[in-house]
């Protein structure tokens, strides 16, 4: 059998997990948590079509898409730790590599080497790629949070000055769509979804 | 506030509903069926990490994961129709080109035509990358039904020779795909996950 499919099979196997690892925030008819599979192909797809409000012009959106397919995959061995939980953060990266290697691991080297290459600049959140894909990672929460009367928000008495600290990468990279989300938490204040 | 920017935020939220459209497939630990959504990220994953054994040669991948991304949005209104339902085969190309028309519709006109024609692309199935979708599209259920012990075909009384129907694309475009499936499926028989 062939070796080097033989070893993706059983990445594609064991990538299945991510569909049992539940954040924090709710679908947007409230009903249930998103699990991070699902999470996944929401800022996939919402990074292809928002695309144009990109300041930096050009972003290479196939690398963007790629990175935000696979940047959570080390929630299955570390968990989804929440954005907001300060206590949660400490030693999370060291926890989430750990996952990366095994995880990227079961794959052939190159395509191993790429994947880790691709969460690493993901995670360092440097290049105008890495941006552009937290930025997506930040705006989906934030909707499915205003479409759910804060329902995730409310649960964990999350604050305006919060939500503005993690959204602040949004200023300059896609300016439009900051002041729209913005203008959201502004209402979402005044509504009681969100505390001041 | 900016139109296209409104629009598209409006398409959104409107496709979270892809979550909550179950398939008859399972997930790898059998717990649960799989969501629309989660199936749709798997797919495209999978595109991007076997696309070395694709016979065409190349093919377009980020036209092929655009396509995977949006090929099952039209169940937000038709619903999932079994592969191995005959009766449900009847009407449902109509019926999911009025939930296409409704749901890309959402977008700006482009957006929405560029969707659109992806979707009557691989509804179509003749391109290089429709046909390279498309397998993406029936290698992953066999999968899950394989390691499932065959849950989803057991329930349903699925055969060998329905499956040899569905995968028979994978034999000119990706032969060593095809060659592994096939061994997979006879092993599936002689263990009693599929009747013969």
């Amino acid at each position: 059998m062939n070796g080097r499919l033989s070893s993706q099979l059983e990445f594609i196997r064991e990538v299945d997990r991510l569909k049992t690892i539940f954040r924090q925030t709710y679908l947007m008819d409230a009903s249930r948590h998103e699990n991070d599979a699902e999470h996944s192909w929401h800022i996939t797809l919402m990074a292809w079509l928002l695309e144009e409000h990109a300041a930096q012009g050009h972003v290479d959106i196939l690398r963007v898409m790629k990175m935000l397919l696979i940047h959570d995959l080390v929630e299955i061995d570390a968990g989804d730790t929440f954005a907001y939980d300060i206590k949660g953060q400490e030693g999370k990266f060291e926890r989430e590599r750990e996952g990366a290697t095994r995880i990227f691991g079961l794959l052939p080297a190159e395509q191993s080497g790429e994947l880790m290459e691709l969460w690493l600049e993901f995670e360092q959140g440097e290049t105008p790629e890495a941006r552009y894909a937290a930025a997506m990672d930040r705006i989906q929460p934030l909707l499915h949070n205003y479409f759910t009367q804060g329902k995730a928000w409310r649960e964990h008495g999350v604050t305006l000055g919060r939500v503005q600290g993690r959204i602040r990468i949004l200023e300059a990279d896609l300016p439009e769509v900051h002041a729209l989300v913005t203008e959201l938490l502004e209402d979402a204040v005044e509504k009681g979804y969100l505390l001041p």
